[in-house]
């Protein structure tokens, strides 16, 4: 099947840019000192490609994505990046043939998970982000505690979500630095063998100055990229977009059938190849096309932000050229 | 159950505020003076609540709904208010044991529809908002076309989504009578019974000072709500939200689990009851709660776009109070 015959709005990920974005990716960060994270692509077969190229250690943000990567095999080591205390959810997963670990930052995730019989957690620190974690200062104490309640403590974890997107590099670098200084008085006082951060962002600015004592990236966006992070000048070229098919030419603009529940919006409007966008309404992007177009002509639009676009389709067709070579379900969709 | 039961994020309606809603709205348009898009709700069992409240006839924005909608035995007069050149879905579409009529406004949308086997059509006009729709006067040019190929021309449609959020209400009126003015005047040149037009924000501008010769509204996002409508001041209550759990507190803020994988972000942030929302991430909204919060609390999201949300979740959770008395699944995603 070629790309033309595909039915619009069509996910669609180019196989040869993939490979090159694990490539690039792997050589920086070989085997474990990766942990992809699969939110940003919710998709096994996906997750397959990077266990090919040496990382079968994996970062879940929902217990849906630890189970559902535990039933393809996938479940050697499971980092549930993030906290939850529903005792259902917390019981599938310790039930579960796999090594599942949780993160917890309070006595609360603590008792949730213990009791669910949950066996392994890293604590989550905030290092910057005002999310989930726990003060630096704080994480010995919760440490103890996990343990305590008969939990593995394996290490700690840090976001620096808030850094992703400073635009000079040498500036990101000493900012995820600060961070990590952070993170590693924290593992000084929790102990344990992994020290957890980082995003496709900041891959490449961890221990190359000497060793910031981070063990682990979970680096997840960098598979497919999106416009907001193509904007950093990283190493990743962009392997998503959605095609759509020009349904309406107005006077002096085009509207095509990718609207915005087919894309993630909160990092704002989509890009068109060949097309400066106006808006996005339910089922429709309005555009200029630099060419002009004509009703039935396929569009290539690139979202802003590609987690929450993916979780919106059910599949992500693989493309060689203009032929699609396979379908993949988005898989691990849901909570 | 109750909703303290639901696994997070939950989609939640409350059953009494849709019936308030539903009835509100056919007090005004009554019978087929509605034509209820269903692309607000994309669920056959609202749907079927909106049927049993007189309203036979509806508007759909994708095949994938007009489809489903038919399986629901909701096939009695379905508007397709969109444009497809897909040939497949035209296809299906003509294939059904339905009333099917799709939005035109090219010859290229006229040539694919009466190839695939469709039968009825309206003529799509532009009044204003730049997305699909003929210039209006050239609709009877098109019209004739669309009968040249053998299509029942059934009249217009026209939206005028750019005015949906005029905020004044006198503005809003003027600037409606002035679009409806250029979709009559299209009505003129194309004949047909329909002059379908209209939403959620100008659903009571139409037809109230002596007749602007619209026939039937397009509202949908009245049953459930959201905050950006919320802020119009209409006559509908909000019956939707997103329940979420506390997962983690911080210094000044707590962290629910209902992120933007839960919420279109189109129109901007979700709205707390009982708190300020800073920012959502994948999986998180943070917020500062106005009395303190702990983790395992539960927290009442509200939605700043309700139709994209409602394409993120399999179900609807309908509520009567506290307690939880029916699952509806979302069963018309997808295109």
């Amino acid at each position: 099947m070629l790309i033309s015959e595909l039915g619009t709005p069509a996910l669609v990920a180019d196989s040869a840019a993939i490979d090159r974005n694990v490539a690039t990716m792997a050589a920086v960060r070989p085997g474990s000192a990766l942990r992809p994270h699969v939110k940003a692509h919710k998709c096994t077969a996906l997750a397959c490609v990077q266990a090919e190229a040496g990382h079968t250690t994996f970062t879940c943000a929902t217990p849906r994505e630890v189970i559902g990567m535990t039933a393809a095999g996938l479940g050697d080591d499971l980092l549930l990046a993030n906290e939850t205390v529903d005792p259902q959810r917390l019981q599938a997963m310790a039930r579960l043939d796999a090594a599942v670990t949780v993160a917890v930052d309070s006595e609360a995730t603590i008792a949730a998970a213990a009791s669910a019989g949950i066996r392994r957690c890293l604590i989550d620190v905030n290092i910057g982000l005002p999310r989930c974690g726990i003060a630096p200062g704080e994480a010995g104490r919760l440490a103890d505690r996990a343990r305590q309640a008969g939990l593995e403590v394996r290490g700690v974890m840090g976001y620096e979500g808030h850094l992703m997107m400073v635009a000079d590099r040498d500036q990101r670098r000493d900012q995820v630095a600060a961070a990590m200084a952070l993170l590693l008085q924290a593992h000084a006082d929790v102990g344990g063998d992994i020290v957890s951060a980082g995003g496709t962002g900041t891959f490449d600015l961890h221990d190359l100055d000497g060793g910031d004592g981070v063990t682990e990236i979970q680096a997840g966006s960098y598979v497919l990229m999106d416009s907001h992070y193509g904007t950093l000048g990283l190493p990743f070229e962009q392997a998503l977009h959605v095609v759509g098919t020009v349904i309406s030419v107005g006077d002096g603009f085009a509207v095509a059938d990718v609207g915005l529940k087919a894309l993630g919006m909160d990092h704002g409007n989509p890009s068109i190849a060949g097309g400066k966008v106006w808006f996005c309404s339910d089922e429709h992007v309005t555009f200029t096309p630099d060419e002009p177009l004509a009703v039935g002509d396929r569009v290539r639009v690139i979202p802003a932000h590609v987690d929450p676009t993916m979780a919106m389709h059910p599949a992500l067709w693989l493309v060689r050229g203009d032929e699609v070579i396979d379908r993949w379900p988005i898989d691990l969709r849901g909570w």
